[in-house]
């Protein structure tokens, strides 16, 4: 698939442009200094748009840092086509917690494994164009977003050489296994207090992962409190491996 | 108590100076920039010699940081008088990790708590006299060695505002609840596969503990095996928190 700019603006030091990738929109965030490594922003399917700020801080942090991030948008989020099955689980999801009920395998099975087969090799597809760019350079690190992606990404991707991973979405069985076959460097983000997440399945997760670099960094707070100085120690894994 | 120098050294730019204070050996490094903040070095109860090379680097990362260090000989180690009920103690633990039996809780109580009720007191002691010296400013930070040391010092001694703790010894249950008295911003470190602890009982105490700052750096390998990234993490904690 080809890569095409649809947009620039520079923001101080950074050059941030939107591209689509085919059908799919994504930006691109590069420093002065190139060729740079590459870190991939992953993000919940909540649609780039709602996501911006968060994300723009991430890629300036990592530009700080003489790295490029990128990320396109997931499927069925944003403006890409909905997908029936997606707003289904979406939806069973929503009544099962507002009931205060488990939430059970099926609907966590049904909410990520489709969703982590259709976007994986879309991320792969992003990473081709990507490094054929002569402002990317290599290597490239995976970083957050839907921790089942970042994943399945560790295990099929071979450029990806480290990934900083956030423990704060719904994991299905099946991604045990995969996390078994990990063995690139992995830094794991907990938010202990995580309303929406398993802790104890956090820590399963990150016993069954294969590396044999892996950090567990858990601090307190919700979901969306990651403590400034875990971002900076997570920068700090990214540096460690990519430069 | 008085402390008294008893012999100094220079390591480059680091002053080391042995000291006793009453009966008991200590050390203490200062930087060369004064005053210092001070990090207080705890460590196992293996006796200041046997623990030395691994205290004078942990002591030199400090003053490189701009912090003092100081330790002192734990009761009942180094040359200190032995200490009938701790040797038994030892010895029962002994016994029951090569029968391959689980340490039970009468064991751990009596290795841990009696070593608690005097060393903790004496460390009191040290930092009174520490603080009265010129080239040590404050604020003071305690870090590693026996966790439950670490725990009672940070409920207990207000002058202690950030404490680095390592989740490598066995953990008494009255402890638990001493945790959730602790306050200050915490780091703490676990080696995941540490042999000689138990991973559970040390997600537990973290989840204790009452501090709103709690950081959770846990990685691969053995009690002895702490990488050097989860050694500057721990130094960052302190900068954080001492500067």
């Amino acid at each position: 698939m080809a890569l095409h700019f649809t947009s620039e603006q520079r923001l101080d030091d950074v050059l941030e442009r939107e591209f689509t990738l085919g059908e799919i929109p994504g930006i691109l965030w590069t420093p002065a200094s190139a060729p740079a490594p590459l870190v991939l922003l992953g993000h919940p399917p909540l649609g780039l748009h709602k996501m911006y700020p968060r994300l723009v801080a991430r890629a300036r942090h990592a530009a700080a840092d003489g790295f490029a991030a990128a990320t396109i948008e997931l499927p069925g989020s944003g403006d890409r086509p909905r997908w029936a099955a997606a707003d289904q689980a979406r939806a069973d999801l929503r009544r099962a917690m507002e009931a205060g009920e488990p939430v059970s395998e099926e609907i966590i099975d049904a909410l990520i494994l489709p969703l982590v087969d259709k976007a994986v090799p879309e991320w792969q597809a992003a990473l081709d164009a990507l490094l054929s760019l002569p402002e990317i350079g290599g290597p490239v690190g995976y970083s957050g977003g839907v921790i089942s992606i970042g994943v399945r990404l560790a295990v099929v991707e071979p450029r990806i050489v480290a990934a900083g991973l956030f423990a704060g979405s719904f994991v299905p069985r099946a991604m045990f296994e995969e996390a078994r076959q990990v063995t690139i460097p992995l830094h794991v983000l907990l938010q202990w207090d995580d309303e929406g997440n398993d802790r104890q399945a956090a820590l399963d997760l990150f016993d069954a992962f294969g590396s044999k670099e892996k950090t567990l960094n858990a601090n307190m707070g919700g979901h969306t409190g990651v403590p400034q100085y875990a971002g900076d120690a997570a920068a700090q894994f990214f540096t460690r491996h990519l430069k």
